[in-house]
This record gives C-alpha cells, sequence and structure tokens, in this order.
C-alpha cells in the first residue's frame, strides 16, 4: 500500500481514551476518523468525523464502518480475531494484523508465544480446573499469581495463591474459566518499551520508562528509567525482536522485568498504544498515538528523539475531579470525557517536565 | 463565573482550521465540542461532539446551540456581532466579549480604536467615494493600500493605488464599499504578540514571531522575532494594553510594523488565536489553543515558557499535497482537512525546531 494520502479515513476499533487520542493525532494529519465502538457516546467518537454504535460481532455493521474507512486499525486488543477477519474478508486494510492481536489475548498462547521467539518470561503453567491449581502452585514453588487467560486488564480477573489457600474459592474468584498461574517474578523494577514498526519493517523505539503500579494499576511512568545503557538496549531489542516476529504495524508495547543482576524477563505485551507511552507526546519529536497514525497509514515514521526527562502520572476515578487550579504550573493536563470517575478508573493523566534530556 | 468543570460543552462559532485545532485543545482538557457553522462537514465539525448546520443569522438555531453549550466562543472575528448579542440575550456566556470582536471587524474603527488607547498605527483615510479617495491620497502623500472597512483577509479587498493611477477602477475593484485608504508604512520587519488575558484579567503573551507575508498572505512566522528585548518588551506592553481596554478574555494577536529605529505601529489586530501564533503548542508549555480554552472555560491560563527557537511555515494550496515523505525527518506537520486544495488556500503548516532556546 503507497502512504495513505492526507484526506482519507482512518477507522478505530474501540471507542475510549486511546481511541480518543489516536484520532486527535490523525486529525491533526489531515486524516478523517470514524469509530466503531458500541455505546452512545464513547470518548472517542465525541473527537472524531463518524460513529458506528454497534457490536463488535455485527458484521453488517462492520462492512459498513469498511465501506467507509480506508484503513482500519484498533485500540484495545479484546476485539474478536473473528471481526478483524471478517473486514479483511471485506477486502479491508486493518493494521495491525490478525498476530499480534491474537497472540495478546491469551497470556498462555502470548508467554508461550514470546518464549518461542526468544523472549523469557517469568514460569507459567496453564490452569484449568482445581486439580491443575494444585498442580502449578507445586510446580512453581508454591506461590503464584493465577490469572485468566483472557480478559483481564488493570489488576481485574487475578488473584494470588499460595499453597494451603483454598484453592477452590480461588479458582471461583477468577471465574473458574481457563486461567494460568504465573510464578512470582522478584523484579527490582518494571519497565516498558514502546515500539513502532512501519510497513516498511522499520522501527522506532520511545526511551524505555520506569512505571510504578498501585493495586495493579499502572500510577506513573517516567523517562528515562534509570537503567544502564547495556539493559536498555537489550530491553529495545527484545521488542524489536517482538515487532517483527509479529510482522506488526504500528505500536506496541512489551513490559519487562528487570531484575537485581539486569536480567530481563516479559511480563506482558499489548499490540497498540499503550498507558506507559503518555508520556510521549509531550516529551518527544512524535509522539505515540502519531507514530501509530503513521505506520497505520503507510507514512514514514517520525524521530522519537526526547526533548526532556518526563513523568507521567495516571488520574484515577475521583482524582480527575480536581479543580484546574490544583495542578502545580506547568503540568500538561489530559483528561478522557469519561462521565462517571468509578474508583479506579483511568480518567486522564498529567505529564510534567522533571529536567533537561 | 467559577471554572467550568471538564465534561462541560465548549460551543465555537466557525468551522475552519482555527476551530479545528481548539476543539482538539479542548478535548485533551477533557471537555466537548460543539461548533456552529454553516457547510456540510467542516474541518472542525469533524473533530466535535456536534455540528450545528446553520447560518450565523439564524437565530432559531443560534438559541438551540446556546441551549446545547456552556460556553460560546469563535474562531473568526466576521461573525455578525447582532449574533453574538442574540447569543448573550439567552444569557449564554460568550468569550470574549463583544467588544474585541466589534471593533476588529471594522478597519476605520479599530485603528480609531487602537489610536484612541495609545497604540499608534500608521496614518489612514476613511474612503467612501472616489471623491474622498482622491483627496486621501493627497493627504497622505500620493500612494497608499486602499482596503475594504469589513471581510478582507489574506491580501483580499485591497488594492494599492497611487495619485495618477484610474481611481475609479481602484474603487471599483474592491467593490466600491465603504473603505479606508491606509498610507505605506516603512517597516523593516512586521512581528505580531500572541497574547492571552484570563478572566481574572491575568495575561500572558508568547514572545513576538516575526512575519513574513508572500502575496499578501502569511508564510513564515519565526520565533525568536531577532529584535531587541526592549522592542520586544514594548510590543509586549501594547498587547497587554489592548487585551485589558477591550476586556478581551481569550487569546488576541496584535500584528505590528516594526521601523529602523525600533519604532512600533501597529497594523492589526485579531481577537482569536492567530495564525502567527501556530508554532506555539508544539515549541511552548502551553500553545495558544490549550491557552484561549484555559481563558473561555475559566481557568488559570498556562505558562507560556517557549522550550525552543521555532520556524513555522504554511502550506497554501497545492503545497499540502506534498507526500508525506517530503518533508524533512523532525517537521511537525498539521493539515486541516480541507477538501479543496484552491491556490492560496491555507491548508496547513509545518512546524521545525532550529535551535535550543
Amino acid at each position: 500500500m503507497s502512504p495513505l494520502p492526507a484526506g482519507s479515513t482512518i477507522g478505530i476499533l474501540g471507542g475510549g481514551q486511546l481511541g480518543r487520542m489516536l484520532a486527535s493525532a490523525a486529525a491533526q494529519l489531515g486524516f478523517d476518523v470514524n469509530i466503531f465502538c458500541p455505546g452512545d457516546s464513547p470518548p472517542a467518537a465525541r473527537v472524531a468525523a463518524g460513529h458506528w454504535d454497534a457490536d463488535y460481532d455485527d458484521h453488517t455493521a462492520l462492512e459498513d464502518f469498511a465501506a467507509n474507512c480506508d484503513v482500519i486499525t484498533y485500540e484495545f486488543e479484546n476485539i474478536p480475531v473473528a471481526s478483524v477477519a471478517h473486514l479483511v474478508s471485506c477486502s479491508a486494510t486493518v493494521r495491525p494484523g490478525a498476530k499480534s492481536l491474537e497472540v495478546s489475548q491469551d497470556r498462555l498462547a502470548e508467554k508461550q508465544f514470546l518464549n518461542a521467539i526468544g523472549i523469557e518470561t517469568g514460569r507459567f503453567e496453564p490452569v484449568e480446573s482445581v486439580g491443575q491449581l494444585e498442580t502449578a502452585l507445586q510446580a512453581l514453588g508454591g506461590e503464584g499469581l493465577l490469572k485468566t487467560r483472557r480478559d483481564g486488564y488493570d489488576g481485574k480477573g487475578q488473584v494470588r495463591v499460595r499453597s494451603g489457600d483454598d484453592l477452590d474459592a480461588a479458582y471461583k474468584e477468577i471465574g473458574g474459566v481457563p486461567a494460568i498461574l504465573e510464578a512470582l517474578v522478584p523484579f527490582e523494577r518494571e519497565i516498558s518499551v514502546v515500539i513502532a514498526r512501519g510497513a516498511d519493517g522499520e522501527t522506532t523505539a520511545f526511551d524505555p520508562s520506569h512505571n510504578e503500579h498501585e493495586n495493579g494499576i499502572l500510577k506513573r511512568s517516567t523517562a528515562p528509567c534509570g537503567l544502564s545503557q547495556d539493559v536498555i538496549a537489550r530491553a529495545r531489542r527484545l521488542a524489536e525482536t517482538l515487532a517483527h516476529e509479529t510482522g506488526h504495524v504500528g505500536v506496541l508495547a512489551l513490559e519487562l522485568f528487570v531484575l537485581k543482576d539486569g536480567t530481563l524477563r516479559a511480563n506482558e505485551m499489548a499490540p497498540r498504544v499503550h498507558n506507559s507511552g503518555h508520556w510521549t507526546p509531550e516529551a518527544c519529536a512524535t509522539g505515540q498515538f502519531e507514530q501509530h497514525i503513521r505506520a497505520v497509514a503507510g507514512w514514514p515514521l517520525g524521530p522519537v528523539t526526547r526533548h526532556f526527562d518526563a513523568e507521567m502520572e495516571n488520574l484515577l476515578g475521583e482524582e480527575a475531579l480536581a479543580p484546574p487550579t490544583a495542578y502545580p504550573e506547568g503540568t500538561v493536563l489530559t483528561l478522557y470525557g469519561k462521565r462517571d470517575a468509578k474508583p479506579g478508573r483511568k480518567m486522564g493523566h498529567t505529564v510534567r517536565r522533571t529536567g533537561a534530556a
């Protein structure tokens, strides 16, 4: 595909904050944006030219959407793979392709895939019954994180278990669905690499950020991440491997645990723009949202030079209801236009310049 | 008015590129945006939650618009003053107020107002007939720019005249409407000050930019402007005077001629975000579009610290049809989503970092 001319229409599956920020970045480059997302007025639809309010498995609506878009992308990884396949069967161009989407929807498949392409993870065992959970616990040293294979996010669908716990209750707590038991990784720091791969196979990775979580939800990402150039170079190479091996076109994120000796273990991947890259639009020559749009439009990727040190903080729940006078001068504020500030819900974020680059 | 909470709706009269960039800035702060603009799919409407496609003097549509907005602003100065008055009569909050709008719609009233508040302009004479044009030419030394009092922009509605020219033809060329003859000002450089005044009366002015025109249309704005701190300080003070004397709430621009000895003469004002401030979102801690939204929402203004030296270039007509590979690496590209690349039409702009601040 030759570069999509400005004035073309980019379709986005999903209507949350990532779609909203992608839509704004696309508009800046002169594109029109259509949003496909069930619901009356999702955040992204309010900054887009068109909105298809339909379920992701509504094939008639998907066909109509495809007929009104020049290229289609997605903003979250729980879009049914069958929907993407249906779009492709209607001759739609969908970027990234199905591979990274498919892999990242299933924690077990994801970890197996990562290992197969040489990216080490923590140890893990599949769990489909209480009996299997018991065996898995023994195999992993009597302790682990039990997670649903599908649909978990922000600490949902997971529980910590030890030998001697009520395993029936634990398995019930995550819904008794196919699961994975992950060994606890004794990490010193969590980082992520947000990388873009263009349609021509070129990649550009932003500086890795140091990520801090609270209650299973990302709270803060800081760049630079405070690690040695050697660790950073290895982290980037892992992300490059992942981008190439999936044939991904667009932005993806690889979360990594850093052990005391600098060893890296993949935690998880996301086949999309990522919360830990929200500092990039302010701090870098090209932000992650523009970069993703450039990639899916077949444009050359932009430079990812970091102009300054930055700290991104998520605004969760009612934190986002603070009056505009509450933020220190120089804080760049982004709010997502969500109507309901439920506890723990990602409502916005701030970016602060913390020093010269 | 206390600060407008995020989630409120900001109405914008006008749907061009300035409205589009204002709408995106408002969305980043968590606001919804409605656009009032005649036409099927103006650039700003494609990045907004709602669009009222009606004429500016359609009072019923204005009333409905007012009922669906928490505060209303405008993106161009040729909105009828009566429309703004009607909105105010429906209890709508319109920012900026009517004063700066009214003054800036009429070149004669504008220059008289500027002079009255101590801001010097070039000499000028009113012209309402060919006879008056002849007298005016004599008074101004036999040469001048004949401009319509209303509705001119980007070099339209103006013609250069000298004694001895066919004055009948010249006056006919601008439509035979009420006009003004402006003396030619022997300037060395044109600059502009883009300034914001908050609801609390606080002002923040961006660094003045050096502006270069081609065929009466702005081509390039550069910051810093290359003038002495003394000239810059005087330019800022003039813009502050204008903002305070009009009681303006929001961003306004004052274009100034700089003479050889550093004397400043106002050329014109614009009661809105301005083309010569298009470098500010990339180069400054707060850009002019966010600043305007902050002001009209009653939020504290952001800092206008300039992070680097910048050059903004307009993309006129078919210049905007260049392939995405045509721009040097590191160029930040903004395209306006206009359908038709007519010659001289402002289609987009680029911002380049030219050095450390």
